[in-house]
């Protein structure tokens, strides 16, 4: 999987590698119980601060999609484990959802405008077999 | 409207002001032409920094969402004026939905869950008439 980090944009480096990470995850391309680079690692392969890649591994374990495992590091962790997190989860989404909708919705993007963009990230990160 | 900042969430105290008057434009109980308060006065209502509300003001003019007037101060921007930014704003909404709906996916939402979520999202926004 290839992480591509824009030192460039507006979006803060461990945010970019958070959200690259889940979507590896989404799309397959990471599965439960891989393990992620050493801190170290990463951020020479990268070009970041160790900070950056420390801030992200954090991130993801607060959202329970990693454990960080004594000597293993970091480990995706099995849709069981996130399952369990399932209601709490879904209640953040849906708060993470809502100031973006309300920004479609004010740019002046109709309901049906909103909701074929939803379905067309949705399908492009999972394609239909 | 009633702007409500908590000072105890992980949400950036200027992103929590940003989101809430997207939402209350999208609501419909703040409209084109309005201002709001003078960074000074709307700093001491809501009892934080000025920074704050400056940091909050700057976000919603790089949005295209207010102007920032010299003597009015900041004026909520007409849907023609945001029209014009409406292909940036497209492709911006769409990067900021994709973190979002992985981390959905990841976390074992289907995507109907994922589509039905955002729609009761819309309609708690607009409800239907």
């Amino acid at each position: 999987m290839i992480i591509h980090i824009e030192s460039e944009s507006e979006i803060p480096l461990y945010t970019q590698l958070t959200n690259q990470i889940i979507e590896g995850i989404a799309r397959g391309q990471l599965q439960s119980g891989d393990s992620l680079p050493s801190v170290r690692a990463f951020a020479a392969d990268l070009g970041v601060n160790m900070h950056t890649v420390n801030k992200s591994y954090h991130e993801l374990e607060k959202k329970g999609i990693i454990r960080i495992v004594p000597k293993s590091g970091a480990v995706i962790s099995s849709q069981e484990e996130r399952g369990k997190l399932q209601n709490i989860s879904y209640q953040r989404v849906s708060m993470e959802f809502k100031p973006i909708i309300a920004e479609a919705l004010v740019m002046g993007l109709s309901k049906e405008q909103v909701q074929e963009m939803v379905t067309s990230i949705i399908n492009e990160i999972k394609p239909l077999k």
